[in-house]
């Protein structure tokens, strides 16, 4: 190859080489749309060339305190304008931006400053107990710890040494900030909530930010200038990776503390909110709540819904209220979403139920992933697309992370075989579509037969009184495992756990019926998934000690 | 840094880093869309699935002849579905497509292939007189030539070895391409028509090309399953990344051989075409057609438009035709368009003349376009905001080429400083938006005064009989040199010297007023674009030999 023409005097330099970040978005956005609304918080509003300045005294201040390229700064904060501004002027310095989970109790947030090395920790009132706690429980260096009072919150309660307003005002608003000297160059960690164990944390670099960032625009669709209601926790793998994105689209961000549906459809109405996102629940509660909140509304609102397949209750109430929705699916190690449920127009056509069926799939790569596929994860090879044989979901591409922060061992095997290994088990449907089954500790195993017990849930969410519900295995000296359901009824409904068995009778082979029934609040994460764990704790007790409703 | 957990076990993988291509875009379409229609000529239809599979089988065939990575396969074709098909089975083995420029002579012809190696050649009969001459004159090895027949084109004459379709037929329709090894490999080989001398070989790379490709879809804010109609040729800075952009976009390319109003707008009545690419020649050619043509047509087209500022005529009669029209700027060397005149709302209430001066600027950075600016070329420093001090157009970003071909000098020349010189002189307005004043070589030094051709072009445009003008320097000996129009009037329109100098006068200082009018057929490069040297060298001449209509 030595002598390929194309090989010499071709090389890279700076006017035809430069590192991809998001960071190159909200400059373009500032400087072409600098009067545009970028950010409006309660009766604060801000346009793109302040939210720029912002982030630049941000980094500015930060880089003024000794924060450098390869540190951390941590923050503990709902989605408020300085979360978005964080995602800029953290990159801005070379610091690598750590979204804690506001959730999380002080034990957690302590092993994650102390795993992460925070150097700065810029922290809301509403979390200073935890905060307090956690800073107390952590050994080492502490932090530098910023207070952000916001006027949308009643506390004031400050734990820090110094304000956000009044640290950002020692910035310089020129600040001369530099992209990435790499595109490899991290600029997120992430904490993933494992059900055991310690958390991992999961680094993104900033190629693969810039490149999940464009393809949200892409992949569904989003015209310039969205107005982003922002629903999903921005702490939660980086928004999905929306505050960029929503840097590129020049669009608005609707900021949000709280899932609360009456304050979500005024600002859907205040706003012309065109986009959200969040879990199956923040639809729920919305298709749920009193229609009058819904009044005066009469504009679409696209909305991506992951963390579950919507069950056809929610796709059909979603399309009532006027939305539309679209099923995505990723993890924290693939900067949320890295797949999509892509739709096609004769799907329309359908019943609600095969409607439902086809847009609850996980669907196919977007488009700046590489590959979604499904494999067995004991040869590597792919299942047939016959919709029977399961197999392990399997990611590869640019939207993967680096790796897992100091854990060299989880993170080859995360990778092994040139894969990121999902844990999740699917199968490929004849159109390529992958459909996950169960994560693979989800499956149960009754009489040697393996239930998935999504299918069983899926079932269950067909029944009109039921809410949520979750199926997990309950040990059985005959059977080794029996599925056990627990259910959320809901508001008004009156159901039994026989109506229960019956329904499913209807709909499954006998040995997938649930062995046990319990109507009950389910424990949530913090993102608001299920915590099969704690159920699988119950049922477990629940076998030792007492039958339970027997089917 | 060594001990920055950040970069120790984050390293590359195949499951966390591949290599940027448009080639996963075709893939990702033909697996997610494989029914949708891809292209359409005439009465040949296709979809996307047999698309790839067409793709995939000329990547198998010509791997069969040895072509392999850093191999340059060149084409002599019209906008026909072998055109589209070489933008993917080209690089799919590794090679380099080498768009020939259709309206070219033999002599250049023979140039290109010889400077490009080209190991390929496929062609279209319509240009068999002229690439059987080329093919004569091109001395050493001669490639391999494959004839691409067209039922939409009359003429079967062949000047090569094998005819495409039977050539393809041979190829492997599962052929195991693979992406690039690196980003950074070739891709297209594009020549620049320069005025003088050899034309010069513009390399792209992958990476580029993928980012231009997404990058399109963003700055025009395209939404899935565009339909695209051909007017821009192909070998155009490789349609400016179009075939792959539509290979993203999962939509319809509706191929043309010719630029015929008749046929392009039975093409958007048929097809309810959505989007289109041209020069105000294009457009212009629309506009004045018959109203008749339009009949049947009520949705709206967008189109970019390049090559030259649009008139207020051209945006005027665009709207009028229900287009939106977008104008961009690039040149061969930024994979075409790579900056964007991004419109604002508030433009829409200005009357048509103060819409056009806005639209017709060369505006702002695409997305994915690193940065756009004036600087003086001598010092590299940027020029201020003003709208009045003049510097060069410099680019800087991964959508510049990786270099010339073989031509170490003006590669490095062309990237001094760290910026890519454009040779296009400029201003900077207060909004950040560039305006282009001239190329170098088209200011005219009259008196010691700068006088910008555009400025005066742009005032014979406003002219109701004008079509076209050219605005070139033309020696004098008082003067040293004074501005000198070519004009080619619209059809049925009166006009005399005299008018157009009264109506000068009305918008330009005096010593702006050309002093020499002819009326004339402009001679037009094969782009269109109009060739001033030769206007050049008449103007010298006249001076030479005759005084001309003086002002």
């Amino acid at each position: 190859m030595s002598n390929n023409p194309y090989l010499q005097g071709l090389d890279k330099n700076p006017a035809n080489y430069v590192a991809l970040s998001p960071l190159s978005f909200i400059e373009r956005t500032a400087s072409v749309y600098p009067a545009r609304t970028s950010v409006v918080h309660g009766a604060r509003v801000f346009n793109w060339s302040q939210t720029y300045t912002r982030c630049r005294q941000l980094a500015g201040a930060l880089a003024a305190k000794g924060v450098a390229k390869g540190d951390t700064v941590a923050v503990m904060l709902s989605n408020v304008p300085a979360m978005f501004e964080a995602h800029f002027g953290v990159p801005m310095v070379g610091a690598v931006l750590n979204t804690l989970n506001t959730r999380l109790d002080a034990e957690a947030i302590a092993f994650m400053l102390g795993h992460g090395e925070a150097k700065v920790l810029i922290t809301d009132p509403e979390f200073a107990e935890v905060v307090a706690a956690a800073l107390e429980l952590l050994d080492g260096p502490k932090p530098l710890v910023i207070d952000a009072l916001d006027p949308e919150y009643p506390g004031t309660t400050c734990v820090g040494e110094i304000e956000y307003e009044d640290f950002i005002a020692e910035g310089d608003p020129d600040f001369a900030w530099q992209l990435p000297a790499d595109e490899w160059d991290a600029i997120a960690l992430n904490y993933t909530s494992g059900t055991t164990g310690n958390p991992k944390g999961v680094v993104y670099h900033h190629r693969g930010a810039y490149l999940n960032a464009a393809s949200n625009i892409i992949s569904w669709g989003m015209p310039a200038h969205a107005v982003y209601l922002w629903t999903l926790p921005m702490f939660h793998c980086n928004g999905w990776c929306f505050p960029w994105t929503m840097a590129a689209n020049a669009g608005v961000n609707v900021c949000l503390r709280k899932v609360d549906p009456a304050l979500i459809f005024e600002l859907i109405r205040r706003y012309k909110v065109s986009h959200m996102c969040g879990a199956p629940i923040v639809y729920g509660m919305m298709i749920n709540a009193p229609e009058k909140l819904r009044e005066g509304i009469d504009h679409k609102v696209s909305g991506l819904i992951a963390g579950a397949a919507p069950p056809a209750a929610i796709i059909e109430g979603a399309e009532r209220m006027g939305f539309d929705i679209t099923h995505v699916y990723g993890l924290t190690e693939t900067y949320g979403p890295a797949s999509v449920c892509a739709k096609h127009p004769e799907w329309d056509a359908l019943p609600i139920d095969r409607r439902a069926e086809r847009n609850g799939r996980q669907g196919v790569r977007n488009h700046m992933q590489e590959a979604i596929t499904v494999l067995d994860p004991l040869t590597m090879a792919p299942v047939p697309a016959d919709g029977e044989m399961m197999g392990e979901i399997m990611f590869r591409g640019n939207i993967v992370m680096k790796g897992y922060l100091k854990n060299e061992k989880a993170t080859t095997e995360s990778f092994d075989g040139g894969w990121f290994h999902t844990g999740d088990l699917a199968v490929l449907h004849p159109d390529g579509y992958v459909k996950i089954k169960d994560r693979s500790k989800d499956v149960i195993i009754s009489g040697g037969e393996n239930i998935s017990s999504l299918e069983v849930e899926e079932v269950l969410f067909r029944h009109p009184a039921v809410m949520m519900a979750a199926v997990v295995a309950k040990p059985d000296d005959k059977w080794g495992e029996v599925p056990a359901a627990y259910i959320e009824v809901k508001e008004d409904a009156q159901v039994t756990a026989e109506d229960i068995i019956e329904h499913c009778r209807g709909h499954l082979a006998r040995f997938k019926v649930p062995k046990h029934i319990e109507f009950c609040v389910l424990p949530k994460t913090s993102t608001g998934k299920i915590q099969k764990f704690v159920l699988r704790d119950q049922a477990r007790h629940n076998a030792e000690t007492s039958e339970g409703a027997k089917a």
